[in-house]
């Protein structure tokens, strides 16, 4: 069984070279401890508020990460023996996905996600073999078992990971009732926060185009049947999320594209897509109309806008008919980010108010569009690596594409963007090794003094975030 | 003379620090002796069935070689003086290429080029000087001699190297008489198996394609003049390639565009097509319907489809009307994978009997498109890096964009795509010694484990592509 | 103070192994005191002209920098306390711009601007501290105080940085007047020699079209009422700029393309332009039929055609009227060159007297497209990173992409773009360590022979841009 035994590296991460690898240990230890801010992520928020045990390991390492399912699915499992689009898994199929996971696991030698996954399983459930088929079922009874145990519960989790702020993200017409609750329960000191990620109701031509849009004018109390009164409703909603602590939009669509219709054109296609009469040209030429005036509204109400473009997303019609959306079959495509946000930066990109982070995993853009344009324009931020390149060597890609054009402030901070709770901190750990990493190789070619290097660093984590989200320094946090 | 003295080193291409290349010269041991499986390439199959001895250097090294011929026409050589386009030259005009290329090779430092062909040099003719002006005459002498020996004949070479599958490309109307004589052949055990490459026929806006689709009518013994004959006589085609020992058929348009048309419009495009007057649009979309079809006869026959697009050939008008198609003025242009074949997959991605390789000189696709298509569909495989990109920053560019989204076993192994048989070995051996070096700096960087990595590098050199190509462990290679 | 203590160090970018750095020691001292050969940049040459001395530090290094300006404008400085857009600053208005560059120089850390500027405060001006309030006004009087010796005025440091050769950049209609005036000059014995730079003349929906056409006819002493009068004022420019010392031509356009009309369509659209009714799309076909125009007299008169395509200038309109143009809001975009520059690589591209070098800020067309076309054809060269990638990184991003298609011969030897006088040496000085540490690298891993990176370097400063513009060796230089 010897040849089992395994605990991550104390020095993963960091350059072979033992000299640069010094430089970085400094580095690194100098943030290591800092709070975790994480202003943008899926995590449910009732997770926190309810508080209850998760069901099994199963339920929370596999069935709703895409990132394992999806490289199982590629090797011939099928998805539904990995619990995905259907109800929980009782002990035996629980169990059999996770042997399923130790079966495969030599497959996700290299990925993040193994990364991740045997971060947490050391150093949140003090596990320190690997997984395999010998040691599959040991390992899922000792997460099990601690798993009941108090200390293991979402919210001692949320403590002992040390996260001070978390982001959700919520529905415009959600009531935010469990950020309400959290906020108001006295026993629960961390920061919960809505995100406004209005997406659906800017696509015109999808089917249930009415539906929504009247959802959304009964949840702002406004008449939504011309496109004046949905913007009403979009800007009352908006202010309640504000008003219920979130500090950011989110918006993900196929471009980034902000080009504005004349009025009367906008509310004459928002009438056709009312009428369920709207053409797919016309369709794109009202969404990008739409985030335009999200903007708008962005620089009225100061919510940082975040826009996470390009993904085509259900490339398989039959897998999104069997199991539904965010499967792991959304694929991104080339993204063209300056012409596409130039009529929204013309509009409000020099207001003081207005706050933009641009997102891509066409990596291409980063040191061609997105470093360019926040390196001039003071409403814009790059950033951080998101999906597909959230990972050591796409991490190390993006910060010499940008650096170069404009620093380290310019920079959104490290962004999370995870469903699965448990890798908040191994994510943010990896994020804080590799700009040690980063940092030390600058250092050591003597490109970079280390007091600039050992500055940069304990601004990193915490204040660049905080700063580029307006998140301040919030009373329930300082409690 | 002393100064002219030059062999490769034995650790080149591992890793400058000290710690790192030990690991891997660890992992390059482990693999360099593997047997070579070649499932793709450009070599002419009666070159081992016929086994004559090459006549002369010039005519093993530059005029064939593309990639060498390019490089001294950049520099003023007129490719008519290397022997392109032209037949055999005489020892005069052989000698004075040689020279040619010995008064240019300083040009080619830092190319692979140079690389291969230097490992050739002293691995295969045990030459231990650097090419150049002083040089050249000794070192042609040299392998004009050894070329006269049995030893240096293509089968003795092809033992010699270890190759133990080799893969030819050919034109679907191909009796593949070489393949079935080889085969026959109890003196030569190697395994030469021939690749479909229907490409010309899949192209209806070509003057010639009439004379093409009656050939492959012929070939088939099916009435072509219709869409649905077109369709069985490629199915027929395949089939017969199949039955001679093929695994996969090859693809190379300008797009790897898969749009279906509705039945009766392909019936309709096609007949304008034998007609003489399809529109340029309309034969774009009616080769797109085509490729779609293949894919569907590849989920019928098991055909591995490798796709290697956008690629504009013959960008200069004269060259090629002097010189012909592939003199190197074939040059990449961006790639939209994602839209492209997702009518393919969605046709017949998860079909088990489909499987499909995508390959890309357009760089950027391997991390927005390919891994993230190869990292779910379980029909879909990257690439190596191929032509322009199968060089050692290339390589491990490669490995870096894709792995962390899809590990090491959603890759297709390597791929030697080669008119060079001489440099077979060392292309092969380029690659191990780059996945031995990217592995070992993982190793060292604590984000592998060493029995993983060792795992890996004995499987990616000949289980991989063996798996990918469903080469099996066939007869004849086992006798 | 000791804390503020700051030389550049002597290995500044060279890289952190140890045997890998001794290598590129070795490489570097083989170049660094080699002359400057600048074939490319924007130094006004009444500058060296009139050799007056510059008036304080903001006017040297911060006012005409738009490199600098734009990260403090996205830090929320206005441009107008920098001097952008105005006349000459007073003493106050100087130091206060001064200190903000001060307050803002930890945000440049990482950032090319900050190691040019460093690297001229240590080299040019002996300072011995980093840039921060505390230093801010003691940097500033002192060189406040060297600006005014006789040693620090322009002419004194061209021999300094021991610039050869150094070409401005200049409107077709200028007379060169102080071209002419420095050839004449027997007491400064530096090359300054004028480029041909035409574009706004080739953009036909400009609103001054008419106007700039007629300036160049009277210039020209041509009727240009006729697209063919426009020609031959090109044509009698273009040899007037030859006849000054010229040895380029450079072309900035939104795309690269060269498409050629039918002469009448020439002629009608060239009408339609005079008469302020040509639409937009016309506009842009001319314009690329003019291009294609220019290369036809670059392979008349011999003037090497310099391509900088693919930026969307002036991205902020307010910014534009406020502050007009070249102010940090120039923002590159994707370029597609292989089809854009075949119509006219198949008219003069194998024409031994045309040459054209293809530069480019969107990195991924660099090893899919310039490198395969400047590996075949012998016009064409690889044009050096340029503008947001002319740092340390992306420069050796640049290396590795291009090196492995077609070596260093075809490359365009080192281009510092610049207007910032000072920043020459700093920029040719980073250009030669990133070569010695690239090159050290290859040697390092046994990729390239010590000997032939030792031949490589002391070619790529000098004689390799001499050769790609065909500067020889010009008279007044060897004097």
């Amino acid at each position: 069984m010897s040849n089992d035994a395994f605990v991550p590296h104390p020095d993963r991460l960091l350059p072979a070279d033992p000299a640069v690898r010094e430089i970085a240990r400094e580095l690194y230890e100098l943030q290591k401890d800092q709070p975790i801010v994480s202003p943008h992520g899926h995590v449910d928020p009732r997770l926190l508020l309810d508080d209850e045990p998760w069901s099994d390991p199963t339920a929370l390492f596999i069935t709703p990460d895409h990132y394992v399912n999806r490289l199982m699915h590629s090797r011939g499992v099928d998805l539904a023996d990995l619990g995905v689009g259907q109800g929980p898994l009782d002990e035996a199929a629980s169990r059999t996905a996770w042997r399923l996971l130790a079966e495969h696991w030599h497959a996700y030698a290299g990925t993040p996600s193994r990364y991740w996954i045997e971060h947490v399983f050391h150093e949140v459930f003090g596990l320190e073999t690997v997984l395999n088929p010998r040691t599959a079922d040991a390992m899922y009874d000792e997460i099990a078992e601690k798993l009941t145990r108090p200390e293991f519960r979402p919210r001692a989790l949320f403590e002992q990971f040390g996260i001070t702020v978390l982001a959700t993200t919520d529905d415009p017409v959600d009531d935010l009732a469990p950020h309400t609750a959290l906020a108001a329960d006295e026993t629960f000191t961390g920061r919960v926060i809505p995100t406004f990620r209005p997406d659906k109701y800017l696509e015109p031509a999808r089917e249930d185009f009415v539906a929504l849009t009247d959802a959304l004018g009964e949840a702002a109390g406004v008449d939504v049947s011309s496109y004046d009164g949905y913007h009403q409703a979009m800007r009352t909603r908006r202010l309640y999320f504000r008003d219920h602590g979130a500090v950011s939009s989110d918006h993900a669509h196929m471009d980034p594209g902000t080009q504005r219709l004349a009025d009367e054109d906008a509310r004459r296609l928002y009438a056709d897509a009312r009428a369920g009469r709207i053409g797919a040209d016309d369709a794109v030429a009202l969404r990008r109309h739409m985030l335009g005036d999200q903007a708008r509204l962005a620089a009225e109400d100061g919510l940082v806008m975040t826009i996470h473009p390009a993904v085509l997303r259900n490339h398989s019609e039959e897998i999104f008919e069997k199991f539904g959306p965010d499967v792991g079959f959304d694929i991104p495509v080339a993204v063209d980010y300056v012409h596409h946000v130039r009529p929204m930066l013309n509009d409000v990109g020099l207001d003081p108010n207005f706050r933009t982070v641009l997102f891509t995993i066409d990596e291409t853009v980063l040191s061609r569009e997105i470093a360019p344009l926040a390196g001039v324009y003071p409403s814009v931020y790059a950033g951080a690596p998101w999906w597909f390149i959230d990972a050591p060597d796409a991490i190390l890609r993006y910060r010499r594409a940008v650096s170069e054009t404009l620093g380290y402030t310019r920079t959104s901070g490290f962004i999370d963007d995870t469903r699965a709770f448990c890798s908040i901190p191994a994510r943010h750990d990896m994020s804080r090794r590799l700009d040690a990493s980063h940092l030390a190789g600058l250092v050591a070619e003597h490109r970079l003094r280390i007091e600039d290097a050992r500055e940069l660093v304990t601004t990193l984590p915490d204040q660049q975030p905080r700063e580029v989200f307006r998140l301040g320094a919030a009373a329930k946090e300082n409690r």
